[in-house]
């Protein structure tokens, strides 16, 4: 825990002091990104104490090669990595003859960070006195910016207080740069060309087997109390990989000397890779003639253009606010939805843990807050994303066994292909292709756009649906089909059978795949013949698929009177958490892994995804029943877990369990709760914090093509308010303690249930329930 | 396959022809060992075809760091792998100035190998034309001596056949070696030293982090026609790690020069560190003095000693003959069971992959053949061996949680710690512990010698109990004590709740402790107090052990009254491996493992293994309904599989079935069933093959103190015969088709059971039944 660390703030996350135990941790925390790239808070100058150097670019990958102890056939010889890009950040500093580098100064003052979240930048300021007596003052700015997205701006700025000072500013651009989680040690970039003239440098390097072309550019300005001195380098190396400047200023005491770096990366995803420099000259060349000033103004507007459409806000309670938009900026930074062959990394551009970028979180997590929050195209292109790997998936359940056309999504994936190796993961967490079918009828649930299901979403329902269709076995014995081997979401079982929640998804995926045949039968003909003849379906096999589903074991306690996690949940120890001796958490870092599996405890909601998932195929009191069963024995070890413990305790009307389940979401990252955030922050988990909010404490729901809501508070907060985009109609909803409140962009009006009653809301006029 | 590739033969094995695709399953084949080293089938000159070094030394181990795609808390950081040991083999050959490499030659005739079995001697011979023209016929003998555990000789005799040849004979030793499985490339030998005079060279290396210091030597002599030419090196080449000498020879066409070359290691283990040169030294005197001749006379006795004990007879059945020869061959050239600190490991000398040296297999499957044909002290030095890792085991368990001393016995090791790293088989194939257990009381079955339980077993005993009373939990929905997350025999299924064989041995490990705990207190008194002091044990905890016994859950099913392997087992599509489409076959090379997990197919016996174990805990009619239930769904994928099913196969006086099982077993790696003996061959499984004959077709057992047998032979057998060391007396028995006989060595009576009737054997008197 990093409780009380982070200063509470509305809109900036604020660190004060510089403590070198945290600069990984800050690292994370104070990351910028832009969608298209983003950057670990890494210090622009040398630092020779600890540090995780990560500069991340969307869409870039290697294929690692795979690392086990033990093979099992069907693991990926590779797999997809999130690559550490070539350093466009870097600008040593030498003053007075002396490296700086905060780990050797004498003393370091005043350090602040701040990430203003509103503004959309990230500032750093300090004062060091080095080695050779030279007292400084330092501002850093830096940004990505949203308009320009292969730009980066750096503006450092230095102030000798106690004498003159030569400084010397040495910026680079670096592409010998290699991942932390490299298998095997090996570099990831071939260096091909550099290209410096006057002020300008470009390396172009490209990954190894994936051929991604990358020209990583820089350009410099020297300024002196703020006067550009339009200075050339005084020197200039060059190698391979790296080209690096020095500019040489004599600086008077109580002066102001700044560099303004401009770099980033222009990429072979987005243009010839003949044209990277000359691009990337284009890019300069417009930033130039903005300059710094207008360049962080549009800063600031385009990032005030995000917020008004996604922000919340929440009435006194600080912590709360910081934390829900840092995870609103967080999700922000990684993927604006512009790009259909994107995806939302499980780190973002925090952190390079875990490769790939897409994991089951996008459909199960994502997928609400960026439907509500933006054009309902994101989440299209999210949804599109698979059906463009739809081949690749049906590739992957061929390697397991699956024939005829059957796909089986990854359980991490960059490109389609599978980018995990541990088989209880990797084989058996196959609950990830119900998600996936659960996330298509869920957009059009929310959005009531049906023309992706005829276009694309048909065939991937039918290759899921094949899937289950193969992967449930008839037990003769319990005269019922079984699904044997799985993990479900509760990693903390592994290899069970009957999984409630896997049963219970792959039932309904035939049965809604069904459904959406025969609707599309009638309703999209042409669809429906184009459909049936590319996957060579028919009448006969959906007879099998319909048996599958219609007698698919649920296991059940009759006890209890509750499904059950999976088949022999009962024999377990049931000691309930509270009752499990405080030093023996977090389990997974105390407990060996047989002793976790055999345990009862519940590393995320498994039954009560479910429930989350299928609320209205049970009664209020079937979830009560579960959420008491199941909630006792779950450690919440997934940044995944409170989220959807949060909107079922405010579904329950348990609103400080449900406050104490929101503030551990929101702030899991900036308190730190599981000590691993200087890896990259939980981006993913994001996502569900906004649910917390919208779907818990505002009870947003959709049925019959209406917004519903049961608003609650929880009696920390005043109030809270956040907008939803409802199939083009932007609804604001305020809620404190004895009333919701509704405001309506646009020209049509609109009726919502407010706890099961219809509210007119009509546009631009403020309603109060 | 490789059938038919090896020439039959009683005494011999015998590889005709050259092909380099073979070169490197010959190698394992043809490995020779001498208990304390060993030596893959290497060449000793240079080639450079594809092939695998190996050299081993008994006891010598290096902790490799720890490869894993995911780490889980408890696994091992580092492990002890099987070291490659320095090259002392090398002789590298120069003719008419060209470097001799099989693999570079014009033409090779007339290759043959033979692993003469009898004589304990490695020979091969062939005719080869260099690419320079020159034809040569060389003839290699070599061999470890049993007597001079530290000596190997190697006579290397070339004859040029088409003309003079200049031959320059490159002996040399080299500590450069790597091993093939090293997790990270990295080197773990260190040179130390270096010391060469005259035909003497010394080159001491230490393994790094475990210290282990090895003098690796040799000692040359050169000969034309059987002439020591008393001839010294004409260049020494000397490195950090290795001495080469080199040596030339003027031969005529049709005359034969040789190279005799003696060398070997000593080894820190048996040594002061600062004597292994002057060791070795005396090694070499010892030898020369001895000389050649005398020293393959003196391998052909002792080894004629080892099969005038050991050796099984077979008549009318070569290959089955030559089957358990070589089983047996192996089994003595791995142990001899000398020293309590080795065990008996998968791969022996002839290979080095999966690490450590003691599997369960030493428990389950060797101990009755070293029981047998060796002194008992043999077997009690394996049982030691166990007693002095006890702390480890403990250690090992503390690790998974465990507490009071329950000891959990690593999966494999070399020095009592854990060496794998694998979940669900390090955590989780807990029986290993079990198999322990039973090793003592089948000690005590067949030796008679009850003074090693209060001496050191009973220790073992206990905290292997209170391993089983923590492991085991209770189950509320059962009534009943319940094992959960565990694999058992059989590793296509991990991670299962209750099984039968794991939960079976678990209940009887504690009865049977808690017998012996009785029987200690009354008898051995001093033992008694000695033991109840150390390991702090009260009648209470005693009481406890009692109640998981007692109500230990066992799942049965009564539609097929049969034990099931583990809860839910009836719930799989129970397809008959003969019903499974032969492509599928081997499932362990065709299936992903999540289809293995979920397929009803058995590795090796699993319930059966249970039934072997406790074979008279049932009755033959429960034995026959589990051998039908399960050996159809068995697929025999583990070397470990045939020789159990065998020995019931017979016992149900199934012959036919018994038979084939047999030779699976024991021609496993001569006909390589299962296309992977280049790796090395299955030491463990080997004296499986000699409990399918003595077990199985003897249906040799002790009751009662008292030898029991039940002869029956294969209908393709003639007869045959073993002997048995029986509390020290020497029984031999011969089987044909209508009569079992008896001759007893010594002086004493010994009566006998052939099928429930006593029979009276004299000593030196032959007895008919």
């Amino acid at each position: 825990m990093n409780q009380d660390y982070i200063v509470p703030n509305n809109w900036s996350v604020i660190e004060e002091g510089f403590d070198a135990e945290r600069v990984k941790s800050s690292e994370s925390l104070f990351s910028i990104g832009n969608g298209a790239m983003g950057q670990r808070a890494n210090f622009e100058e040398n630092y020779s104490g600890e540090t995780f150097q990560g500069s991340y670019i969307a869409g870039i990958y290697y294929p690692d090669k795979t690392k086990v102890g033990w093979w099992k056939n069907g693991y990926p010889e590779y797999f997809a990595k999130v690559l550490n890009a070539p350093n466009w950040i870097g600008i040593e500093i030498e003053i007075n003859g002396e490296d700086f580098d905060l780990n050797t100064c004498l003393e370091v003052k005043n350090f602040e960070r701040e990430l203003n979240m509103k503004e959309g930048w990230y500032h750093r300021s300090f004062e060091a006195t080095l080695k050779n007596g030279t007292e400084i003052k330092v501002d850093v700015r830096r940004f990505l910016s949203l308009d320009s997205d292969e730009l980066g701006v750096i503006n450092y700025e230095i102030t000798p207080l106690n004498k003159d000072a030569k400084i010397v500013y040495k910026p680079y651009i670096d592409a010998g740069v290699k991942n932390e989680d490299a298998n095997w040690e090996e570099k990831f970039w071939e260096p091909l060309e550099t290209k410096y003239s006057d002020n300008e440098a470009f390396v172009v390097a490209r990954t190894f087997k994936t051929h991604f072309n990358v020209a990583t550019y820089m350009s410099n300005s020297i300024f002196l109390n703020h006067k550009n001195l339009n200075s050339s380098p005084v020197k200039v190396d060059a190698s391979a990989d790296k080209i690096q400047f020095a500019y040489e200023v004599e600086v008077a005491s109580g002066q102001k000397s700044s560099i303004q770096k401009f770099g980033g990366y222009t990429v072979s995803l987005n243009h010839e890779k003949s044209e990277l420099i000359s691009s990337a000259t284009k890019v300069i060349a417009a930033a130039k003639a903005k300059g710094y000033e207008a360049l962080l103004q549009e800063q600031i507007e385009a990032w005030s253009k995000i917020w008004e459409m996604s922000d919340i806000t929440i009435d006194g309670d600080v912590k709360a606010q910081q934390g829900i938009r840092f995870n609103i900026f967080q999700l922000n930074q990684t993927y604006l939805g512009k790009d259909s062959r994107l995806n939302i990394g499980p780190k973002g551009f925090t952190g390079e843990k875990y490769g790939g970028s897409t994991y089951w979180d996008t459909e199960a997590y994502c997928i609400p807050f960026y439907m509500a929050t933006k054009d309902q195209q994101v989440a299209r292109n999210l949804l599109t994303y698979r059906y463009n790997q739809l081949d690749k998936a049906i590739e992957n359940a061929e390697k397991l066994g699956f024939t005829n056309g059957a796909a089986l999504y990854p359980m991490v994936t960059m490109n389609g292909e599978e980018c995990h190796n541990e088989w209880e993961i990797t084989f058996e967490e196959i609950h990830r292709n119900g998600a996936i079918a659960f996330a298509i009828f869920n957009y059009f649930r929310f959005t009531g756009d049906y023309s992706y299901i005829p276009e694309k979403g048909l065939e991937v329902l039918i290759a899921i649906a094949r899937f289950w269709h193969q992967r449930a076995t008839f037990s003769t014995h319990k005269d019922q089909f079984v699904i044997l081997g799985v993990t479900g979401p509760n990693e903390y079982e592994n290899n069970v059978n009957n999984n409630f929640y896997t049963n219970y998804l792959a039932k309904w995926c035939i049965n809604y795949t069904i459904e959406q045949i025969e609707k599309v039968e009638k309703e999209y003909a042409s669809d429906y013949s184009r459909i049936f003849s590319k996957v060579n379906l028919d009448a006969a096999e959906i007879v099998h698929w319909k048996k599958v589903a219609d007698k698919m074991y649920l296991p059940f306690s009759e006890e209890h009177d509750v499904y059950l996690q999976q088949d022999g949940f009962l024999d377990k120890e049931l000691v309930k958490v509270y009752d499990l001796d405080k030093s023996q958490r977090p389990i997974n870092q105390k407990w060996s892994w047989d002793r976790i599996l055999r345990s009862p405890y519940i590393k995320q909601a498994d039954v009560l995804q479910g429930f989350y998932f299928f609320e209205d195929h049970f009664s209020k009191e079937q979830l009560e029943k579960h959420f008491d069963f199941y909630e006792p024995f779950t450690v919440h070890e997934s940044s995944l877990s409170p989220c959807v413990h949060s909107i079922q305790a405010a579904n329950l009307g348990r609103m400080e369990q449900a406050y104490t389940f929101y503030l551990r979401t929101s702030r899991l990252d900036l308190d730190d709760y599981n000590k691993e955030v200087e890896e990259g922050c939980h981006i993913t988990s994001m996502a569900g914090t906004w649910m917390s909010i919208v779907e818990g404490f505002g009870g947003m729901r959709v049925k019959n093509d209406a917004l519903h809501f049961e608003p609650k508070i929880p009696e920390q907060w005043q109030g809270y308010s956040f907008k939803i985009n409802f199939r083009n109609q932007i609804l604001q909803v305020f809620v404190n303690a004895n009333e919701t409140k509704f405001t309506l962009e646009g020209s049509q009006e609109l009726t919502v249930y407010v706890n099961g009653k219809a509210v007119l809301v009509q546009p631009n006029t403020l309603v109060t329930v």
